[in-house]
């Protein structure tokens, strides 16, 4: 199976970024995780994302915030999907700046965009991806639906219980 | 290879969303497209999304304008990757309404949203999701993004003889 | 007299619904109140959506934040008034997320929207609902706006004293 | 059964409006319709909606534009339910005035808000709460949502069809 | 001379209206507060606002927060300029919903808006009407504004020095 | 009595800006109209600004659009009560630019800020400000509230009977 | 004097970029104009950006409208100033995604940003930079700003003869 | 080499706009910092730029918040490049008035504007614009970009050796 790359323009990213990677590893795939910088680092923005598909690479995740160009510059670079995870950082104006520069890609370059600071989605998204031609991967995630279904229940139960 | 479903809530919509037709098309993809209301057919979306990944279908694309719930309750019902497409519907707030009741969804359920009315680009997208594991179609998608390229590079010569 | 349900889509939720329920026992009227979740519980939400007509409830509440598509889809599913509550959660872009996914429905599928958190207003508005042909409960709502009006009054007073 | 009362406080708001009286009178529900201005029939609004309730209405149905007062006043005058639609007027900002005028309303007051130029919802949710305790008038919502369902197959089979 | 009165809806947005009290009386002019709801007490809102102009006083200033009808709807019963404060209620969507309730009224019935929160600017702007045609409350503004320049002077010098 | 003027940044402003001149008129103020630009003749502005008050001018009204600095500058040169108006010019985003940079001026200048493209409101505002002193200009007004009620009857009158 | 580059994404942002280009050659200004895709063209991008300052270019002015990375990887890749236009294209949510993506640049690598469809703007700015050290541009900046002037006096006269 | 000015509203943009000052200290730029207020010191501003351009300076760095008026109205005043910094004050709605009120400037009188809160960066592009003929001075920017290129190249290694 292929890996999912995580990356991020900085390391103060890392706080909403982690949440991907945690999921993915829940779900049994591979990752790897470094911090590349489409403003700061552009060489190496460059050369990471036209390279990517040639080094097991089967989806790519990136997190930015503000101006965020990093998801958009790799789309632009590889054939791989690319999943955009806008981040509500600090220099940021309530998100915004962070959601429009990622989702709005003009026609030819998609970027694949999840919510503010929806890390954990990007991971499952990533997951699902890889899943479309494998089985096994497909039921992890489908079990992982399940569990989400049974955590529900036990909160209904609670609250029902609690307004009887 | 698995086909990639395109489905939206009302005909009017095609007139966006046959661009994901259209561009799947030419990169060798093959499609089915329908109408499913998530309002209006809920029954039948339902049945839709929750057998999409037993018949063939590798990808779901689901178009929507206002409080646009077709994209996400698909993915709430599937463990497929599904993309959501923002229309600006006549009865949109400026296009707002869709984007964000798409793009936010709550964590475990994602979402891979494109810009507002960028069908064009979810029919891109789809075709990289299933050219992670196919290297045919990556060698189509490389040599689409070398076309845009090419369009360019003829502007670009035009331009700059008009302002010579 | 019939029930109101008040639904969300997780526990995290009833800090702001459980005024609705709160407002609505001051006023007499029964409860019940349970956690459905569209995106993570699909079958139950439309279970309970598709059969709340025929178990004694006459209106029902419903809360979610984000991408909020319970109200929406409850109202896809049910010939009962539905009431939406925007919940600014904390995966919520200031709450417009929630508000525009309540409250923009299509044409056929009304949700009546409150405020965002307005989930006291939620329960009011329920019970004017249920006493469009109860003499008594409006004779109740009636005294409770009349209650509004002397907590003004008081306030109107202390206020006069102090800048006298 | 009783009527539904449906105000504007302009006739150049029947445009959008009186599609709450077309949907009313396809249910078979009474209404009455005028033009009350909260801005500049101040008295005459205040007289409305203070005896609304003992002249045969059941809900009262108001849709304004811009710094949109006349369904938040309504309410606070009636013990009935009161549906505001914010209407996109000329002298709107995109409509979002009009549609947060109408729906921010204080604790203790609330407008059943419905999308912006919502009217026909505004008259299927009256027609909603009228039938909450009227076995008739629900039978006829149910079949309105069936045919809403039927214009959607058919666009499926000529989608379907278009596209096979 | 005529005093200026100042109303909210509730005695929590004193803590920002009473910014206009202060001013006013640093620049000598008399001032009424009182607590009016147009929502919670609408008939004393309306006597209130329909006999101002009788009672001596010359300017209305109100303030209030979320769906803020109150200074609009006392506009539409007096003939005296009356200046709105939009307040950052807890209730309120960033304050977005109290201005645009505020500012966006119709044609003939102006409002005075001031920013976000702007009670100090509110009792200045009063004071400026009142001396339309006082020449000694002109000369005290005048002073009024001298002393902002001469503060300004001084963190000038502090910079200054502090950079050098 | 004192006049009210009327000054713009540029006369493509008058399309918006004459509905002032007109109700002044029809209410029997005199008004001068200017063209005077903050940003291109600042000295102007400022000379405008600075002694406008000595030269029987009671009120400025002054209307702009984009980054609309006219109505702040000239408030922070005058000790007269200046109304702003936000005009939706071409170079306008929707209007937000205009509205946010003539109504949120900081504490210790104020502009009475009016609806986007509201100058018939500033015209009314400016003789409601004439008339705190003055009785006959204030009868002059009631006059006119009481025909735009007439208006809203006559309204009223034809929608009931199209309806009955 | 050095040249200044003026580049766009597309030869449909001419239409808006073009008036750089006018302004810059009143100003006696030499330019180039060349199309630069950030997201079709990123290598070529890449050299364009790099190298620039070692070709007799002082300046550069990018446009780019939607999701808008031209500018920002620019910046990224040059020591010159650039200047950014966000561009209103078809496909932007009413301008406020290339604002945003233009003016939100990380700590670092700014962008001088100017108005939505400002490039006359930009030419401007352009010609203020390079004029710092350069007499001659500045005199003819400065003949520029007082023929701003002497249209609005003629304007002026006009009106005022107008409204006389 | 010239001086850039750093000008600001109020003492309190000190703790946002010494950023810029660092950052011209760091490259050797020599600076002067002053408050200076359009609304509180009109006269002063309009000094202060009318003449900078006579005292050795090459570039105006000016802050402001809310209705931000001072780096348009310094830049109609001067011919030198004006960098605007748009400061998210504690009067400011999310900071959208202040970057909307320095951005959307009229045709023919630009500001250069940064992000929310960007001083940093409009200290580096201040420097940027006296580079644009000063050789030593672009080395150091250049040198200053390949600093925050290693800072990356850090967080680089320590991020992928977290996650090995």
């Amino acid at each position: 199976m292929k890996k999912v790359a995580i990356v991020m323009g900085s390391s103060s990213d890392l706080r909403v970024m982690e949440e991907a990677v945690k999921v993915l590893r829940e779900l049994g795939v591979e990752t790897e995780v470094d911090i590349v910088s489409a403003h700061r680092t552009p060489q190496k923005m460059f050369d990471f994302a036209a390279s990517a598909h040639e080094k097991g690479i089967g989806v790519i995740i990136a997190g930015a915030g503000g101006a965020a160009h990093l998801p958009g510059m790799i789309a632009s670079l590889t054939p791989l999907p690319v999943i955009g995870v806008p981040v509500k950082s600090s220099n940021s104006i309530d998100g915004w700046d962070s959601v429009l520069s990622i989702l709005q890609m003009p026609a030819g370059v998609p970027v694949a965009t999840v919510a503010l600071d929806g890390a954990r989605n990007a991971g499952i998204l990533a997951a699902q991806i890889l899943a479309v031609n494998d089985e096994i991967l497909r039921e992890k995630i489908m079990r992982f639906k399940k569990e989400l279904e049974d955590k529900v229940t036990i909160m209904s139960e609670e609250t029902r219980a609690k307004f009887q």
